[in-house]
């Protein structure tokens, strides 16, 4: 049976519950950074999941991709699926800022989270929610 | 008209021409770094391709990651589409290992690259090549 990861559960604040995934806000307020998780146990890497499964999980790595450019017109997105430090297969879509403080690198282990104040998260989680729906209604 | 970018040419040596994308080696030895671009212009996000586009990249990138793993027994494998520095799209697959020199951390800006000798490079482009054909005949 899947269960969320300790860490991603500690990091996160549950946004919706997808066809396939969780999709996570993680809980800093310096870049908007979604993280989907296949609800699916004991998958690591994206290989170890279903072709069926892959296909969704890119349109819903799209539809994050495109919720984000939406709502916070960013430059450039990033994706990554790392797992060197949670071996549970989750995929980091974060907009990126040319004034962002990890800019240009990459924004894994480029500091200290920088936790959303508690409105600001509120209203975080209900527009991403509300662009999640969106960008998947058009699939 | 699809071309490849030019840093991306200058840093890499073209494996094979998949159904989507070209499969490129990152001439840096430290890691097992393969770059899928999906021929199309002016694509610059995952978002903006098409989605039969995306459902074959998906399953490029899952070949590439299945590739890796079969010849470097890698823990685990890093996968990322960033375009902080070329914009164009591109989709990183990159083995680790715990005693590489950028773990735990991200490869991306992790130091200078380490060029393969020729041997080697021609070695590791043989074998990828036949990895590819082998994991892209599965689906």
């Amino acid at each position: 049976m899947f269960t969320l990861h300790d860490r991603l559960k500690a990091d996160t604040t549950e946004i919706a519950k997808l066809r396939l995934s969780i999709a996570l806000l993680m809980n800093d307020s310096s870049f908007p950074w979604v993280i989907l998780v296949p609800m699916r146990a004991g998958v690591r890497e994206l290989h170890d999941l279903a072709p069926p499964d892959r296909a969704v999980l890119m349109e819903e790595t799209a539809a994050a991709s495109r919720a984000i450019e939406r709502l916070y017109r960013p430059d450039p997105i990033n994706i990554g699926a790392l797992g060197n430090i949670v071996p549970q297969l989750h995929i980091h879509v974060v907009g990126r800022n040319k004034k962002d403080r990890a800019w240009p690198g990459p924004v894994w282990g480029s500091g200290a989270p920088v936790p959303y104040p508690e409105a600001a998260l509120k209203a975080a989680l209900a527009s991403l929610k509300k662009a999640f729906q969106d960008e998947l209604a058009r699939f």
